[in-house]
């Protein structure tokens, strides 16, 4: 349906200069190097590691993931869980609660197709109400069209006070409802602390991840006593995934951020252990007006997403600085701290967003690049298979 | 390519209960008192109102504003400007600042072919390189395929500091540049003041803008003395239109945001002998998970941008609020005062954007709706033809 000239046309072997702005492009000799050290890390501490697919949105991603090692993709919708098994990835985990019958009913499906080609779907859940909407969708599934198995996670609170149930009580209740219904499997818990990703101190994060594996330990420990099987527990993200390896309980660790990294995840200091990720994630901008003081790029919030902070200049030294101001939806404005030279007219500039997935959800395909920023070549289109999967 | 259920497939006649959440929702009536509320104001004071398309992104709106009367559509990208053509659209003005060939080259293109079936594109510029980068291309085409003329004006700063030339002579230097050049016409000034806008007092909004009629009252003059034509001043958004059109400078208004509202612009003082808009656009969305002090609905700022502020919920009175905290990508949460009731789970709310226009840039569509948002059923649905068209 496009008619204008989109990045999902660019051929392989374009130079970088003639990559029309602003466009999202991933360095991949620097993407490779992360996944190369995440991969290590997981063997080095015996856990699974399943990237979250929430941030690149993009099957061929997954792929190259699980090629690496990866267990699988998690999720958070169904939408983006259907655009990830289109693109050929068979074992994916929705770590997010579902409960409208619309979205139930294609989860079950997609449950149905993935066993019959050999993999698996599993999903998060935290009310009873969810639980049993999910076993009514695959009883109805498998009375007239055959086997539809879902794994289900208990999503546990471990201090971030999003969803998941409170109390160790709560959860071995939800997951003994979990239990009683064939073709569910109660697969273990979610325990996932968002809010502790971004601390920027390592101390602190560590004190706050403390407390959050003692509410884990404590909730295995009642499952364990009644004789629930606590096959998995899943969680961690790129700030804390280094701690949950060390926890000694945690099966599987979903940080996605580490593949690409962005401007926020680089003021959080790296846990002891911990690889140290290569920023490979940026918008290609161009200098499109100047002013005495400061300079216009031709990107904006539409370009990159600023909940967690504007971009920074990759290509500018701590000298020249993205600002807000009056830039806005299609602008972004450019200023250089005194005795620095401003970008002139027409110059390019290398923008880090702020935050890699909801930026990465702006675009339709992103550029990845071999051989630098400077001087490199296209080597491959990535579509953005699962952007504005919201259902 | 898409293998989800997307809101692209949603059939006319289907009631708003069957609508899967989140989903970003017209209504229609609403919409279209707005549009006869700017078409009788834009008749009564004799201007003409050229919507910007940067906001709603969508061939279909821009015809129907055409059809009430509008003289054609603003846009900020080449990309918008085919989008829109491509969908009907035969008078388009880009009014940013384009300067790299890339751009220029499809420019041209789309100047030669709304020229062939008696349309007309502009452009804005705020230099010499972009002007003569922009004669080049012209001639180029014009010398192997035939007449690409483009019309341009010059955008002055009159008080946004982000891009436009600062002064008179500057201004009438780049005025008489365009006019030297065969094929390219000289037709005005741009005049925007975005950073206005949002100025929540009336009076203080006037304040500014008074200053900034003065500087485009001396413009005007100085080019006139020079014997060039100023036939369009053009600018003006939703918080100044009023302003614009009783300062006897302007011949065309801008505004976008009235056709459907948000949250933001609820909060700016109409001027005087404004009329005001309804709100037309709102994100369905669920509750998903529960607890004791908050729900938490499953639209986040991948459903709605928050570079303007956080949603409103439409139906919580002011009882019940949208709160950031721990929300993030996919997860928003509700809270309500002391002694209000919380939404239960699998509630649906409405929710009324910060911000309209990166909002509709998130969503591949729009679902338009016909007697309200409790009852209503969709009538059409509207694809976002310009969503994520940078370039």
């Amino acid at each position: 349906m496009r008619t204008y000239t989109g990045v999902l046309d660019v051929p392989a072997g374009l130079p970088v200069s003639e990559l029309d702005t602003p466009t999202l492009v991933i360095d991949l000799d620097a993407m490779e190097r992360n996944v190369e050290q995440m991969a290590a890390f997981a063997a080095a501490h015996g856990v699974l590691w399943r990237p979250h697919a929430k941030m690149h949105k993009c099957a061929a991603l997954a792929r190259h993931l699980i090629e690496a090692g990866a267990s699988g993709c998690c999720v958070q919708k169904v939408a983006e869980a259907q655009a990830m098994a289109a693109g050929g990835v068979t074992d994916i985990y929705i770590s997010n609660e579902v409960l409208a019958h619309s979205k139930l009913k294609r989860l079950v499906a997609l449950a149905a197709q993935l066993h019959a080609s050999g993999g698996r779907l599993a999903v998060a859940a935290d009310s009873v109400l969810a639980v049993e909407a999910l076993a009514g969708h695959v009883r109805q599934h498998e009375q007239y069209q055959g086997p539809a198995p879902v794994d289900v996670l208990v999503e546990f609170n471990i201090g971030q006070n999003r969803a998941g149930v409170q109390t160790a009580s709560e959860v071995l209740m939800l997951a003994q409802t979990v239990s009683d219904v064939p073709s569910l499997r109660f697969a273990g818990l979610h325990a996932y602390h968002g809010g502790a990703q971004h601390i920027e101190s390592a101390v602190e994060r560590h004190a706050v991840m403390q407390q959050a594996y003692a509410k884990v330990h404590e909730v295995v420990q009642v499952l364990r006593a009644h004789g629930l099987d606590v096959v998995t527990v899943t969680g961690a993200g790129t700030g804390t995934f280094a701690l949950e390896a060390a926890s000694g309980l945690y099966t599987e660790l979903q940080p996605g951020s580490f593949l690409l990294m962005d401007a926020h995840y680089a003021c959080v200091q790296p846990a002891a252990q911990q690889p140290v990720f290569e920023q490979a994630l940026f918008v290609k901008t161009q200098v499109v007006s100047r002013a005495t003081h400061h300079a216009v790029v031709d990107a904006g919030h539409k370009s990159h997403a600023i909940d967690s902070g504007l971009p920074m200049v990759w290509n500018g030294g701590a000298q020249v600085q993205y600002g807000f101001g009056n830039g806005g939806d299609e602008h972004g404005l450019i200023t250089a701290l005194a005795g620095a030279e401003l970008p002139a007219l027409g110059d390019v500039l290398w923008l880090v967003p702020g935050h890699c997935d909801p930026t990465i959800n702006l675009h339709d395909a992103m550029v990845g690049l071999r051989g630098g920023l400077l001087h490199g070549v296209v080597e491959r289109v990535f579509q953005v298979d699962a952007r504005g999967a919201l259902w």
